[in-house]
C-alpha cells in the first residue's frame, strides 16, 4: 500500500478507463449532477441492489413496490415537499453563479441567517460580486399531458408512492402490523450547480424501506439479535461515542428499538457490501436540520478522503406525518385497526330521540333528523345542531334525551408510524470503490486492485488460455460458455501475457481467474487463482462450477 | 376452462386484490397512464427483467449501462425526437377532450390526412363537437437547475444514453465489433388522454438492446442456430405467413441475418416467459409508419382478448442514424475502425506546393497556405481555395502541382449500424398474466390459477402447517426461514383450511406448496404439492432445498 494523495480522481479515472462510471452527456460538454454507469459499473450497482433486496425482502420479509417517477402536484403539496423541501441559495449579481449555503458558509442556514451573512460582507467566491439569497424548492418540474397540462414533479424520494398505496398494502399484509415496504429506483433533486461530482447528483438511485408499525409497540422482535452491536454514534450537540445499541436505548440516545434495529442492520449491510467498518458513524440530526417529515433522524455517514464524512443512509422516524398528510388531503382511510383481545366495555353518551315530540314538529323530515341525531356524539353542553336542506338547524332539547349506555368496542383505529432507512446507492457505491481501492507493488511494478466482496464484484470469474495455440483457446472458450449457461458471468480473455490478464481482472475486482494450460489437455485440470492471496490451485475442470458455487453462493448471494 | 368474457377486467381485479398492479394515485382520484406494481407485481416484474438480463447479458454477452432519465434538449434535438417524435392529435372545440388519431380513425394519420378527415365531417366521439388537429411531441418537458434553467426532457427511450456513450463503450469492447449494450429502465411518453389502462402508459419500463455492427458484415455468427425457427410474420402490405427465418432471409422478407436473429430470440424469450406461442406474430412497419430513426422495423405483436394484437417488442434496424446524428451535432468521433488484414496500397492525388512560386507572392503567409494546401484532397477540376485571415483566397495553379502517389492505408473508419430489440416490459407482463389466467372448476367450486413459468412466479414456494397446534406451526416457520436464508422467497401461511391456502397460492402462480403434518414430527417428511398437477409427493424435510433447486435453478434462472 502506498500513499494515495487524490483517490477521488484515481477512482474517476479508473471508472472511466474500465467502464465503471462515465460523466453523462460528455460529448455534449457534460452536465454536472449526472453520471452514467458503464458496463462494469452497472453490474456493480445491480449486485449491490440485489444484495440489498436479498436482505430486505428475503431475510427481513419486506415486500417491494414500483411506483411512478412522475408525481402529480397535489401529492407533493400534501406531503409538504412543495412548501418545505427548500434550499437557501445564494446568487451572484455580477457573474450569475448560484451556490448552496454549504458551498459558501460550510453549513446549511435559514433564509434570515443567509441575509445576516450577506450583511456581514460575504461575497461571491468566484468573482467577489454582491450576493442575494432566496429559498427555492429542489424538485424537477414537469406536467402531465401535452395539451391540458397538469403540474407534476419528478419524485424527490420513492417513499410517497408507498404511503399513498398504504390501504392496498395493509390489505396485502392481511391488516397486520408491523410490515415493511421497499422501493428501489430513481430519485431526483434539481440541485443548484452541484460541484461534488458523483457525490451530489441531480438524478440518483435510492433503496428505501418504510416500516409501518403500531406506535404503542415500538419494540422490535429481533432487537435482541442486534443489541450488542457496537456503533460509533454522534448524538446531536454531543461528543461522539462508541456504544452498544442496548446502551444507546437505555440512555435514551436512540428513541426506540425499531429505529435502533435499522441502525444495526444498516451498519451490517454496508460492511458486508465492502465499506470499511472503521469509517462508519451514525450522526443524529439537530432538530433545526431535520427534514420536515422527520421527528428523529440518524445519518449513516461514511468517511471519504476528499469529502470527509458524507451521508449515505438516512434512518428517519417519520412518525404518522405522511399518512396523516395524505388523509387530510384526500379523506382516504389510511388507518390501521387494532382489534382488542377482548371487546372493551365502555360507557358512552348517546342521543335518544323522542319521536312523539320530533315527529309532529318536522313531519316528513323527522326520520332524516332522527338518523343524524342518533349517529352523533352529544356535545358536552349547549344545543345540538343538524343539517337540513343545506342549512344548520338547532333542535329543541325537548325532542331528545341524552343517555349513557355501555357499548362494546372491538378495537380502535390508529395511524401507523413509519421508520425509514433510505439508502443512497450511488454514494455507497463510490465509498465501496474508495475503501477497496488498493495500489499494490508487485515485482517492481505498481498495479491497482479492487478488493470487492465477492457478491458485489462485477465479473465473478475470468477464463484464460495460457497461450493462443494448441487448442487451448477452444477449451477456455468452452469453459466460459458453460459457466455462462449455468448463470456465471465469466469473462474470456486471450490478449496479452497471463500476468497482464490477471492484473486487468484484479483492477476490476474479479475474485477468481481460471487458466487453461497444456496439462489441461492431458488430465482435465485447470488452475484457479485467488485475487486476494494470488495463490493458484489446480482443480478438475468438472469441479469448476462446484468450486465457484461454494465460494459465491453463500446465503447472501441469491435473490 | 370456461368462457372468459372480459379477461382484462378480471386481471385488473385479481391484480388489485392480490397486490400485482394498482392504478397509481388512486386516493387522489387516479391519473390515467400510470400504474403501480404491488408486492407480487414487483416480484413478477423483477423476475421478468432478470430473465431478460440473463438472456442478453449472460447468454448473449451484451453489457448493461445505466444512464439518466433527464435528458438535455440538445441530445433529443440531435436525435430527431424534438422535430419528428410527433403525434397528430384531435381536440374538441366544445368539450376540450383530446384524442389520438387511432381513437377516432382507428389508425395513425398524417396532419394533412387528419385535416381531410375533419373536412369529411368527423366530430368529437364524446360530444359531437367540432374537432381541430395539430401535431404535438410526446415528451415530458422539464429543466435542469432551479435557477438558470436549461431545457430538458424525460427520455422517450433508453437508447440515446447508449448512443452518446458509444466511444467509451467501443473502447470497453477493445475496439471490436459487433457488441451489444442493453439498458433496463423507465421510458416516458406524455400521451394524450390514454384510454387503454395498462396497455398505454405515460411512464413505462423498457428493456432495450443496441447491437452495434459493421454494416459490411450483416451475417450473425449464431444465425445457423435459429434459422429453422418458424415465425408467424406479416410483411408490410402483404398477407401473413408462417415461415422459417432461413426462408424469410432467402425471400428478402427480412433484410439481414442480425435482424432475423433478434426476431428469433425475441420469440424464444417471450415464449419462455409464458406467452402463448399461438398468439405471437411479427408485423413489419410500412415505410410511412416507421419511426424517424428506423429503416426496417418489425413489431412482435401479442394477441389480447380486449385489445387484439398489441405491439410488445419493436425490433428496428436503426442503421447509422443515431451515431451519425450525434456526430453531426458534436464533432465527437463515433466511428469504428476496420483494420485491414494487410495495408491497402492506394493511389491518391495530393497537392504539392512549389515554394519558389508561393513564397515570393505570399511572404510570411506562405507557410500557412502551404500547410492548408498539402492537407487537402485536390478537387477534380477548377481552382483551389484556401482560407486566409477569414477570407477565401484562390491560389494560382502555378504555385502547385497535383501529383498522384501510392499511399498505404492501415484500415478505414466507418459508422457502425445498429439493430435494436426494444421490449415493453409492462405490456409483456400484462400479456403473460392474460395468457396464464385460468378459471378452473374443482369440487364444484370455481377458482383461479396463474400457470406462470417457474422462473417468473413471484413466490416460488408456500409453507403451511396442516393445523395450528401440536408444534406444527414452529416446524413450518423454521422451514420457511431456512429457505429464505438460502435465498428462496418462501411464504408462510397458517390461515384458513389447507384447500383455501392452496387455492390462494394457485391464484398467484406459486408452483409448489409444502405442508407440515403430524407425520413430519415422527419421520421428518413433508408433502410437496405441484401447482399444475395438484399431485402431492412426500419427501424428506432435509431434501426440500435440493428438490426446489432442481425444479427452479434450471440454467435460465440464475443471474
Amino acid at each position: 500500500m502506498v500513499c494515495m494523495p487524490d483517490i477521488y480522481d484515481k477512482i474517476l479515472s479508473l471508472g472511466k478507463r474500465r467502464g465503471i462510471i462515465y460523466p453523462s452527456y460528455e460529448i455534449y460538454g457534460g452536465k454536472t449532477g449526472f453520471f452514467d454507469y458503464g458496463p462494469l459499473g452497472s453490474l456493480l450497482k445491480h449486485n449491490l441492489e440485489e444484495a440489498w433486496r436479498s436482505l430486505y425482502i428475503i431475510k427481513e420479509g419486506c415486500m417491494e413496490v414500483v411506483t411512478p417517477v412522475v408525481t402529480p402536484f397535489e401529492i407533493l403539496k400534501a406531503s409538504g415537499h412543495v412548501d418545505k423541501f427548500l434550499d437557501v441559495i445564494f446568487t451572484c449579481q455580477k457573474c450569475s453563479s448560484s451556490f448552496k449555503a454549504p458551498d459558501i458558509l460550510n453549513k446549511e442556514v435559514t433564509l434570515p441567517e443567509a441575509g445576516e451573512a450577506i450583511k456581514k460582507g460575504i461575497t461571491c467566491p468566484e468573482c467577489d460580486g454582491q450576493l442575494t439569497a432566496e429559498e427555492v424548492h429542489l424538485m424537477f418540474e414537469t406536467s402531465i399531458g401535452p395539451t391540458k397540462k397538469q403540474p407534476a414533479f419528478l419524485r424527490p424520494e420513492t417513499a410517497q408512492g408507498i404511503f399513498i398505496d398504504f390501504y392496498n398494502l395493509y390489505r396485502f399484509f392481511r391488516q397486520k402490523l408491523p410490515f415493511g415496504i421497499v422501493q428501489v429506483g430513481k430519485g431526483f433533486r434539481n440541485e443548484v450547480s452541484p460541484r461534488q461530482g458523483i457525490i451530489r447528483l441531480r438524478e440518483f438511485s435510492m433503496a428505501e424501506a418504510e416500516i409501518f408499525f403500531d406506535p404503542s409497540h415500538k419494540d422490535h422482535p429481533r432487537f435482541s439479535q442486534v443489541k450488542h452491536e457496537q456503533l460509533h454514534i454522534l448524538p446531536a450537540g454531543k461528543k461522539d461515542i462508541k456504544t452498544s445499541l442496548q446502551e444507546a436505548i437505555k440512555n435514551k440516545i436512540i428513541g426506540n428499538q425499531i429505529l435502533a434495529y435499522y441502525l444495526a442492520i444498516t451498519q451490517k449491510f454496508i460492511i458486508s457490501a465492502g465499506i470499511d467498518a472503521q469509517k462508519i458513524r451514525f450522526r443524529q440530526h439537530a432538530s433545526t436540520e431535520m427534514a420536515h417529515y422527520a421527528n428523529e433522524c440518524w445519518d449513516a455517514e461514511i468517511f471519504t478522503q476528499r469529502f470527509g464524512w458524507i451521508e449515505c443512509v438516512g434512518i428517519a422516524d417519520r412518525s404518522a406525518h405522511d399518512l396523516q398528510s395524505h388523509m387530510n388531503a384526500t379523506d382516504a382511510d389510511l388507518t390501521a385497526f387494532h382489534r382488542f383481545d377482548h371487546p372493551h366495555k365502555e360507557k358512552k353518551k348517546l342521543v335518544k330521540v323522542k319521536m312523539d315530540e320530533l315527529g309532529p314538529r318536522y313531519k316528513d323530515k323527522a326520520g332524516f333528523i332522527k338518523k343524524q341525531l342518533e349517529s352523533m356524539s352529544p356535545p358536552k353542553s349547549g344545543d345540538i345542531t343538524v343539517v337540513l336542506d343545506g342549512k344548520s338547524l338547532v333542535i329543541d332539547p325537548s325532542c331528545y334525551d341524552i343517555v349513557e349506555e355501555e357499548v362494546s368496542l372491538e378495537g380502535q383505529h390508529f395511524i401507523p408510524h413509519v421508520i425509514e432507512p433510505s439508502h443512497g446507492i450511488d454514494r455507497i457505491l463510490y465509498c465501496i470503490l474508495e475503501h477497496n481501492y488498493q495500489e499494490v507493488e508487485k515485482e517492481g511494478e505498481m498495479y491497482t486492485l479492487l478488493s470487492l466482496p465477492y457478491k458485489i464484484a462485477p465479473i465473478p470469474v475470468g477464463v484464460f488460455p495460457l497461450i493462443n495455440k494448441d487448442g487451448l483457446p477452444q477449451v477456455a472458450y468452452d469453459i466460459e460458455q458453460s459457466l455462462r449457461q449455468q448463470g456465471f458471468l465469466a469473462f474470456y480473455d486471450d490478449s496479452g501475457s497471463i500476468g497482464r490478464r490477471y492484473a486487468r481482472m484484479d483492477e476490476i475486482g474479479t475474485p477468481f481467474c481460471i487458466t487453461i494450460d497444456h496439462q489441461t489437455l492431458t488430465d482435465d485440470t485447470v488452475t484457479i487463482r485467488d485475487r486476494d492471496t494470488t495463490q493458484q490451485e489446480r482443480i478438475k475442470k468438472a469441479n469448476v462450477k462446484a468450486y465457484l458455487d461454494k465460494k459465491f453462493f453463500s446465503s447472501e448471494k441469491r435473490f
